[in-house]
């Protein structure tokens, strides 16, 4: 069985593993434009914060490696023709292949994964072009932020979703002056309700990064090199401007193969299949089923790439295999505070036509005679007949564990009324007597009894 | 409405809030032997190993606290005679309570409540009532053992469950030299696994803990004040004993009223009620109901107590509600390891003629370049059918949540292929991109798929 993938990110790279875990001879090559494979991007903030010492360690495997398990990886190839026709695909080396670069080559399959990911969205500003400005995606993207930092005293970073905080926060950490701008008025805005992303916001501008929320950027001034961010009658004096403007699914091969597309990406079943049969595609070039709201969505996460790459592995070697749809579970961590959700915000319910009231905590991440017990923030989304379908957690430990119980919560459709009965461990050193999330669990019953009165 | 509560620990205290919660005209009255109320008996290990600052702090509230709330607590009172006939109770003040002790009264009730613990088990040997031997059970216990301790160069524990183990941590770390024995062949038996135990084990031992196993305490040496503790041929030298023996639940008053007991406690129905229905029983004093076995167990946990005194409150203020089958969740910490657990261990299940195969995982609390990633082991119980019905956990962080998203893994009947597809939230500093539950489940699965092979 010849089996090629195109994309060496989490999605491809996991689907190589998991179908020589399943199948012993399957001829497996995979092919990446990038120069490097299996490195975790959502680690690329926290190199640049200098948490992590360098870029070389968030690569957790070499070509080298998966020879060894006689997996194939071409790097630094371009994948310029798919024919599900034919079933082959043609490609070339680009980049510094030196002597063969741009020679052309083809491969057939039995099947083909796409696993092409996304590219940085790039708003249609003046001065997008100019030196200084950077997107951020690939270690080499991250390498070059990290050099021009060196020399910059002033960074402006637009956006403000869980990358940009985390590249704002990494730049101010290692001694610039920093904004970050959003233009919804909030920050975080997938992920939080408002009064939830404040908590966030407040953290951040303690640590003294500034925060611009309801401006879209207009331009970016400079010569050659950017000088500035213009927000509005607004400009803000800047060495660099960071776009951290989401990412758009890389579709160009899959409509090339003739594979149907989505509104914003590849449609795939739950086995991960495309509407060519011997097509699958995973990671962030495919939509997603929403557990909660019933649409299609993006869930352009790492972890949502390893787990899809498990299911199309095994339906491939034959072993039958659902992916679930997504509940959006996420985390993040930004100097001490972390912040996680899953589910639909309060906002994001409403707007769906849901009707849902809240159930809040604000408690203590210990006993509180124990030192050290932080302050945990807990904002459930219920609906009116006491179903669970969203929760936000915000504190300054113990907070990605909440929100995988609570993806059990929504995902078994436990009500509130069973989740504040539910049996829960208690230590001093490590929790309350009554758990944050049962607090607010109660919360949530205690109002839908008001209500219901 | 008048209600009488006999205890003032967790579990008649929350059971006098709740019911003020849902009555504001109750009349209720608290009545506790103990000096003091409404503290934390889980935290005196951590008052005695100087990470808590003294026992006043782990006192939550005092009777006042509660005047204001219009419950009245009687403290240093021992209710001596409960007539269910007359529905009434008989109590005299002893203790300090200088020219009143000894005086008698009289209450009646229209709901008693039983909420009067347990009392430490002491095992019938040789030197047990010498100077310097101590039980562990109350804030006096806990300030003896520390007045004692600085005059004390050794210490032996008898007992090596949670208490025994927090308790021999805390006299370590102040600069006894300490030996903890357990007459089973390991430590923390009831939740952990022989090859889990070995972990604490190895951690408290480096800790610089002595531990003795598979011997039972023969005789405690001394004249007047404790010089030693006999373990079969061996004499250990010691100014101190703590004997961290287990609790008996108190049953005594239970029975005077004429209140149905099973094997070891007070036998309740669902509402915390006992075989005579204006009495209710809460606590460390009754059995409980095991999710996994289907036998009555004894769950003498704070977090137990607490969430059955809202069951029986609301019962009694005419709201249904029912208390769930228990599955044994607990946490601890010593030191820096934490260790947690839920369920039933694979020895547990096989001595209830299960048939079981474990799910292990070794792996990191972080991603893997990221510093400070702990390494944390995770083994689950599961049936030949693939249900999960156990499950232990320890690492140097983020036990306990995990602990609580197995207790509902297990509550929902969730079996090892479905949790092994489930989504949790992933971020470098916080986690893996794949769980080690994940990861544990996944190796249930591919146990069970060998063995159906």
């Amino acid at each position: 069985m010849k089996i090629v993938i195109i994309g060496g990110g989490a999605g491809g790279l996991s689907t190589a593993s998991n179908i020589r875990k399943y199948d012993e001879d399957a001829e497996i090559t995979v092919i990446t434009r990038d120069e490097h494979i299996a490195y975790s991007p959502c680690a690329i903030p926290y190199v640049l914060s200098g948490d992590v010492g360098c870029f070389d360690d968030i690569i957790m495997h070499e070509p080298e490696d998966y020879l060894e398990r006689e997996i194939t990886v071409i790097t630094r190839a371009e994948v310029f023709e798919v024919s599900s026709e034919t079933n082959k695909i043609k490609y070339k080396l680009i980049d510094n292949h030196e002597e063969s670069s741009g020679i052309e080559n083809e491969l057939s399959y039995d099947y083909l994964i796409i696993a092409t990911g996304g590219a940085p969205f790039i708003p249609p500003v003046e001065g997008a072009e100019l030196e200084g400005v950077f997107k951020i995606r690939t270690i080499k993207d991250g390498s070059m932020i990290n050099e021009w930092a060196k020399k910059s005293q002033k960074a402006v970073v637009v956006g403000a979703g869980l990358i940009g905080l985390e590249i704002a926060y990494g730049l101010k950490k290692i001694g610039l002056e920093v904004t970050v701008t959003e233009m919804l008025p909030q920050i975080v805005p997938r992920s939080l309700d408002p009064s939830m992303a404040s908590i966030v916001q407040k953290y951040i501008e303690k640590k003294g990064i500034n925060v611009i929320l309801g401006q879209a950027i207009d331009k970016i001034s400079g010569e050659e090199k950017v000088e500035g961010a213009v927000f509005g009658d607004e400009e803000i004096e800047a060495d660099m401007v960071i776009l951290a403007t989401g990412v758009r699914p890389e579709t160009k091969l899959a409509k090339m193969a003739g594979a149907k597309l989505g509104r914003w990406a590849i449609l795939v079943n739950e086995k991960m299949q495309t509407s060519i049969p011997n097509i699958y595609a995973v990671g962030d070039c495919v939509e997603v089923y929403d557990a909660i709201t019933g649409h299609n969505t993006q869930s352009p996460l790492g972890s949502t790439a390893v787990r899809q790459a498990k299911i199309a592995a095994k339906n491939i070697t034959g072993i039958n295999a659902e992916f679930n749809p997504v509940l959006n579970s996420m985390v993040s961590k930004i100097g001490d505070l972390e912040f996680g959700a899953v589910g639909l915000t309060k906002t994001a319910a409403l707007q769906n036509g849901l009707k849902v009231i809240s159930g809040k905590s604000r408690a203590l991440t210990k006993a509180r005679y124990y030192p050290g017990a932080k302050r945990i923030d807990v904002k459930m989304t219920v609906t009116l007949k006491g179903k669970i379908i969203g929760c936000q957690i915000i504190a300054e430990e113990r907070v990605a564990e909440r929100v995988d119980t609570m993806s059990l919560v929504i995902a078994k459709g436990i009500n509130c009324s069973e989740l504040a009965n539910m049996e829960f461990s208690y230590a001093p050193p490590v929790s309350m007597v009554i758990d944050p999330i049962i607090l607010a669990a109660e919360d949530a019953c205690d109002k839908l009894n008001k209500l219901n009165k």
